[in-house]
């Protein structure tokens, strides 16, 4: 399945949060990635979000997926995300 | 047609950005909307978000389009965005 996830996280637990998707994602914004993910994947890495997330910190995570990316059109304004981040 | 925008830009356009960006979709996220919306309209969001965008500051909009919300499913863990957030 084709997925977008994006999250919003206390400061503290961005870093974590951002190697741990960059792992199953790829990361095409401060806090958006995309990728193909098979659904046991996907289940494995919502898994860990959750123990990286506070929720009673406001943390929270949204997860858009679809079966197939034909429907779906990307529109890049401004800068994109480049392996200069890489040190993250 | 279905949009999901998301933008990463400098502190001191977000509050701009946020109420252009309310004025045209469904805000569920920090930095991430959502709604249908037409060719027309999408647009001239984008117009008036370029307006805003500092892009040698790295600002960056990306938008995901598609022509139906039939195969997209949604899933949020952690907080909703809510209506306490209307002093924005």
């Amino acid at each position: 399945m084709y997925v977008i996830l994006v999250y919003d996280i206390g400061e503290k637990r961005v870093g974590k949060m951002l190697r741990l998707c960059r792992k199953y994602l790829n990361w095409i914004q401060n806090s958006v990635f995309e990728g193909e993910i098979s659904e046991v994947r996907l289940k494995e890495l919502i898994l860990k979000a959750e123990k990286i997330m506070k929720k009673e910190e406001d943390d929270s995570l949204i997860v858009f997926s679809s079966p197939t990316n034909k429907f779906l059109d990307k529109q890049i304004i401004g800068k994109e995300r480049s392996s200069i981040d890489v040190f993250l």
